[in-house]
């Protein structure tokens, strides 16, 4: 993964369909308005983007990179893959398919109604919709999207670095929050350490942390209150790879920091985020990262697809 | 009141305690990338103000143009004024002291307090704690804030227009909700025509509509969705005086159009806002103001004290 297919993704998705990515805005602040550290605070309004989360560019990028068979788009996922895959879908008027787990929520399922998907809900747990999902796949020969390690998907996550760039010129860090790792290997490859990029984790979803500990991606148990977006079982190899050349820096975060990050998002600034975009200000609000006194540090806020009850 | 009150007010509030004062995103959006007429919407993020709220703008530019007494700041308000007065008064390191009648919420009393105001509850309604506030005043000289009609606050409400012209150039039209008229009269003091402003009101708070039957400012009965922050029983003498000059539309919107947008904004926008900043919406997706092809419409979202639990 590197810049050019970043730019390739750039222009593929400009000639997509019209008006279906947003450019989010990007908010800067001064660090001490937030009683941070550092010069300034980016905050790169990703939440607002169509279907809530990030996803959509790469959910868009990998269908726009493919001929798209009769049978439609199919995909796994319960969460913002799915709701983005769906979207994706009907920007295209093809027909999509997606296969979620027992535990889903009911509200979730609505969501991909809403969207014109066909929702399968079958198997106890994620994998075992994934099975009967890649079964389907074979029989309809759909075209599958993967919620995080395709290279288009990553491709079409990185114009969401190139965007903050042309935006507001180069931060000198990004910190960037990791599940299966789609968003940090775009983020990563666009800027090459030009800009020094964060990765972070909660401690019950560690699968980047893990993943340098063995010296290779393995599985680890997902938990805690990001786990819904944030509970990839195993880094992605392209993620992997790219983490591995161009991200020094991995913290861990325990779930009271990012809980506390999210009700201050919406308290005091009145952004409504999912926990897993609130782990960027969670490190700086409790300390795992320190800026330099004149660092301009980039906040990305990944997803908005919650509960706003769960605000209260 | 004329843009040069308002340049006074900016350069005042530029003067003013550091980094209180947020700059506010303001977003450009294709108007079809929304589903709607004219050819971009420009939604100016004023919910993301210090306060929840544009009146933080207001409050602080009537402290910054007195001197404020041992006693204080005192304001009548359970509600964004309120929240926004003590917002100020802790910047500045004053004491403030805020009066509510027994209906408002525990909630906001909390905030207020949070926020280091003396509240006092009193009154069966607005007008009483109101009485009791000014009775009160008297008594200990405090600097008395006003939620709307105060030359101080307007001017300090038109520095959201100047910032809006700042950001993005001059806009073809900017729609405004309206409660006692401080901030359309900051708006339109500031455009002067060279934009249009539409005002825009619930059909249960009508008092510009009701002001411009009579032929002069008159009370009216407020209830409905918006009436927590769009209350007010009476159009402000200088929204009054303001919007005869230079506005021309005065539309009135059902609370049902108002509920819907505000649920629309928060469903595929992801911006969690209260009722009375979902009418600029409104009145776009209802067909109440309808914009010409090139037209370019900006929306001011003024407020974001909510319980977010009511978007659901």
């Amino acid at each position: 993964m590197n810049c050019s297919e970043i730019n390739s993704a750039f222009r593929r998705l400009e000639a997509g369909p019209s008006h279906f990515l947003r450019e989010t805005p990007l908010w800067k602040l001064p660090a001490a308005a937030l009683g941070l550290k550092g010069a300034e605070i980016w905050l790169k309004l990703e939440h607002l983007q169509v279907s809530g989360s990030f996803k959509a560019r790469g959910m868009l990028s990998r269908l726009l990179a493919h001929p798209i068979p009769a049978s439609g788009v199919i995909v796994a996922s319960g969460g913002n893959a799915g709701i983005a895959t769906a979207a994706a879908a009907r920007a295209l008027g093809v027909p999509c398919e997606v296969f979620v787990p027992t535990v889903s929520s009911e509200a979730k399922r609505a969501r991909l109604r809403e969207l014109g998907a066909q929702v399968v809900v079958t198997g106890a747990v994620y994998a075992e919709a994934l099975q009967a999902c890649l079964a389907r796949q074979q029989e309809t020969g759909a075209l599958l999207t993967h919620a995080y390690d395709q290279s288009e998907v990553v491709a079409g996550a990185g114009t969401l670095a190139r965007e903050i760039e042309n935006q507001g010129g180069l931060p000198d860090s990004v910190l960037v929050s990791v599940g299966g790792g789609g968003l940090i290997a775009g983020v990563a490859a666009w800027f090459e350490r030009r800009a020094r990029v964060v990765a972070l984790e909660p401690e019950l979803a560690p699968t980047l942390y893990r993943a340098r500990e063995a010296g290779r991606p393995v599985d680890v148990d997902v938990s805690g209150v990001a786990a819904d977006s944030l509970g990839a079982k195993r880094i992605g190899a392209i993620a992997w790879d790219v983490t591995q050349e161009h991200v020094k820096d991995a913290l861990l975060l325990p779930d009271a920091v990012i809980r506390a990050a999210q009700r201050w998002l919406w308290q005091e600034l009145k952004l409504a985020v999912e926990p897993a975009a609130a782990l960027p200000l969670a490190a700086l609000q409790s300390g795992f990262y320190v800026p330099r006194a004149d660092e301009r540090v980039c906040l990305i806020l990944c997803g908005a697809n919650l509960d706003p009850a769960s605000l209260a």
